[in-house]
């Protein structure tokens, strides 16, 4: 595969300055070989420049003082980076057909031009569409309906009744619609479970991490709207809400029930409590435990800062007596209150 | 499917109030349709009542008065609910039989009405019991024993030497028996493989979530006791022992040889130590690690409470100093006295 | 399987105490059978050699006098006893060949004495090593390259372009190779997806713990270095470089492009922000997230201390006030100077 810069700029904006030479790849400032283009966009990097053996670059135009090289102009050269990135590195296609070791029931429906892997196994009345590929030895369940130009790797569970849009990337050991965890207790606190037939709903554009998992909703869907991307081994509850584009990163839990809104970041191992509301554009950082709801969107923290355990040890020890401190506090400075008092009385008299 | 009042409360209890109309599935007030049966046991649902569209409902007497439909008077209407639903809900079964894609060795033994599903492979001498179902692609190890009624969704692996009861779900993406994390260092800090020859025994009517992983103890089992319910992605390390009727949220974790009481809950996140004891019947809340063993049942936390990013900053940076602002404390109230004290003097004289 | 005292000690080295009787198995003290060989190093054991039954014990010097058995005298019974376990109970080994259900691509590579199980599927220009056995339902993907005696266990996905060495353990539910959690977001906060095409590479002696999930680098690979040891549930995200023989517990997540020197270990839960650099031999503590880089290798806690919800409540409400009673403080100690300094000026006066 190969472009020229003009090629690229066709299809994804930018202005030309220097000579209309012919890439093969793009690679980072320290990696690019000659052939290759490379980007600029972190001034960190800067320093690698004139070592950088690329071929030409795509950075801001304030930038072009910084390297001699035929260069695509771009207000966001990050961004050109990443959408000339797939356009040399699509996602992997696998030769389209059924294999003869898969299983598709005969209520099935499978679309034009997919690829239906070894030892898949397609439920009842389920549907496939167009372009769609199914790696190795992922199972989907009865009823469920995916969408156009998917992408399911090996070893991916999707249970009954769930809905997947169209251009979504499922990793493996995803497990998308197992039951929500819902039980009542009786007298002898004993757990009955309740059934859990609401499914799962998931929009277009969504990537999910590998080992993550989904839970059915109780009555309804859980749903993660059009362009959410989450991670490894998150966990998102039943009946869970997750608004467009929110980004969900390794590790996060979600408890049952809570709404995630729009444009939403939640960094690494972060959670949400469960019937928990979270507005638009609201960051969570990481090991950040939310037990309320959040109706102004901002950052939000509370990971525990760490340092040896010298030092740990000498200062947790009295964060179990704050409150004590607290009142120590008070009661120093009524008293010092009450000596200045005296002391202003003693001044007058 | 469709039960009149009186057929549900001849297999659930309850009193019957009003005419003994047919319901054909259960639903909460606001979802529920004509010929449907709801409930009510949250006061915060309350204004929906009047909405409401079902043809009967299940409360407290006491509620009577909140709503004019047919009733089943229960003390424990979310109680009731659960079981209504699995009556309308029953688990789903797989067709019978034993798949011509599976691979079941010969000297394993299946019991009767048995649905074994594509590309299930069970190893030497594992017995299976009646009426369990396995789903597609699952794996089932050597020495392995399974009860009856038993449902094994697809993509689960239990390795060798584990046992199941009767009754027990088992999700999509579970590990059950990989080698417990054991080794022994060298005096080069290398490691050296402790084998995990222990297996896991789990007991009867334990539901496990999906992705969740309990390794196989050094020696003895890893237990997990009867009615057991355990979340999604949680981890279960070699020789834990779980009592019977525990609650463990997704994403929990418990380290090597902790023993968890009876009836305890642990909530999402929360961590165990290893080699800890937990007392029946407690309570640990989401992200708190327990470092200590608990003899006393109770509400234990340690969530770092949450604000927004700038107000975090300006007091997380003093946990690093507790010690000192203690000493600071201190050293004020010991001063403070001897003013004080000089006060008293210089008062007299 | 059975071994003299004297045969252990030439494999494994140390002294001869006694008769050298014969060994049929290893196993603890309260544990050991007669005709079975039993370990001790850990002075809370001491109370149980009394009742033990074993034939044989291996010990220190020092504590022969505490029980009369023939013995081993090893200066590390604990690390003796692992390598005798070992060899009691070695890993168990699949029939050997190529299952007629596993789909092995015509242009891949299986070395001798292989087991390739049932349903594996194996992808092109792969290569297998020599003695290696995969297990059912088990996905190797294209341009793979595994050493020689690697297990692989059922249910595990080996992406494109994952190198793994010799005698690696891959356990259960493994993920290794997905697509980094990379995206570029444009000016509406929408991302675009950043092409992972680095792999993975992984050294030789290192056991992965079941459903953990090691990504693939964005440009180059992702490092595991020899002898590293991981837990079950583990994230490991794009880039990250781990140190060959540090240990990484159950559910830690380790974000992208980190590096994590040699020897270190990271305990349960444990979280290493994207982009740091962690020193050798450093030890991290359970529920413990690093954002900043370490260059002094110590033990690093950031633990927020439980207690019971009372006790919590009053406490953690306080950590919100901390930068106030830190200036009240302040204020405090102020005014109490400029009080002492009044009371000297007035007792000089």
């Amino acid at each position: 595969m190969q472009y020229k810069l003009s090629e690229l700029i066709a299809k994804f904006g930018g202005i030309l300055k220097g000579e209309d030479v012919t890439v093969t790849s793009i690679m980072p400032t320290d990696k690019a070989l000659p052939g290759e283009i490379t980007f600029f966009s972190d001034k960190k990097f800067a320093k690698e420049l004139p070592m950088c053996k690329a071929s030409a670059i795509i950075m801001k135009e304030a930038d072009l003082d910084k390297i001699d090289l035929p260069a695509i102009i771009s207000d966001d050269p990050y961004l050109y980076f990443a959408k000339v990135s797939s356009l040399f590195n699509p996602l992997p296609q696998l030769a389209r057909g059924v294999s003869e070791t898969s299983f598709v029931d005969v209520t099935a429906t499978i679309g034009n031009n997919c690829a239906i892997s070894q030892n898949v196994v397609i439920g009842k009345k389920s549907v496939i569409g167009n372009n769609t590929q199914v790696y190795p030895n992922s199972v989907i369940g009865e009823n469920v309906v995916i969408g156009d130009n998917v992408t399911i790797y090996p070893n991916v569970t999707i249970y009954a009744n769930v809905k997947i849009g169209n251009n979504c990337i499922i990793h493996s050991g995803v497990i998308i619609g197992a039951d929500g965890f819902g039980y009542a207790p009786d007298n002898k606190k004993e757990r009955h479970k309740i059934p859990q037939i609401g499914g799962v709903c998931i929009g277009s554009n969504v990537e999910i991490g590998a080992n993550t998992t989904i839970d059915g909703g109780t009555f309804g869907p859980t749903t993660i709207e059009n362009g959410v991307v989450i991670d490894n081994l998150v966990q998102i509850a039943h009946n869970v809400k997750i608004g467009a584009h929110s980004v969900i990163a390794a590790q996060v839990g979600i408890a049952g029930s809570s709404v995630i809104g729009k444009y939403c970041i939640l960094a690494g191992s972060a959670g949400i409590a469960d019937h928990i509301n979270i507005c638009d554009h609201t960051v969570i950082g990481a090991y950040t435990g939310i037990g309320k709801s959040i109706t102004t969107p901002d950052l939000y923290m509370a990971a525990y800062p760490f340092s040896n355990y010298k030092d740990y040890a000498k200062n947790a020890v009295h964060i179990r007596h704050l409150n004590e401190m607290q009142q120590r506090l008070k009661d120093l400075e009524k008293q010092f209150e009450q000596i200045q008092g005296d002391a202003n009385v003693h001044a007058k008299t």
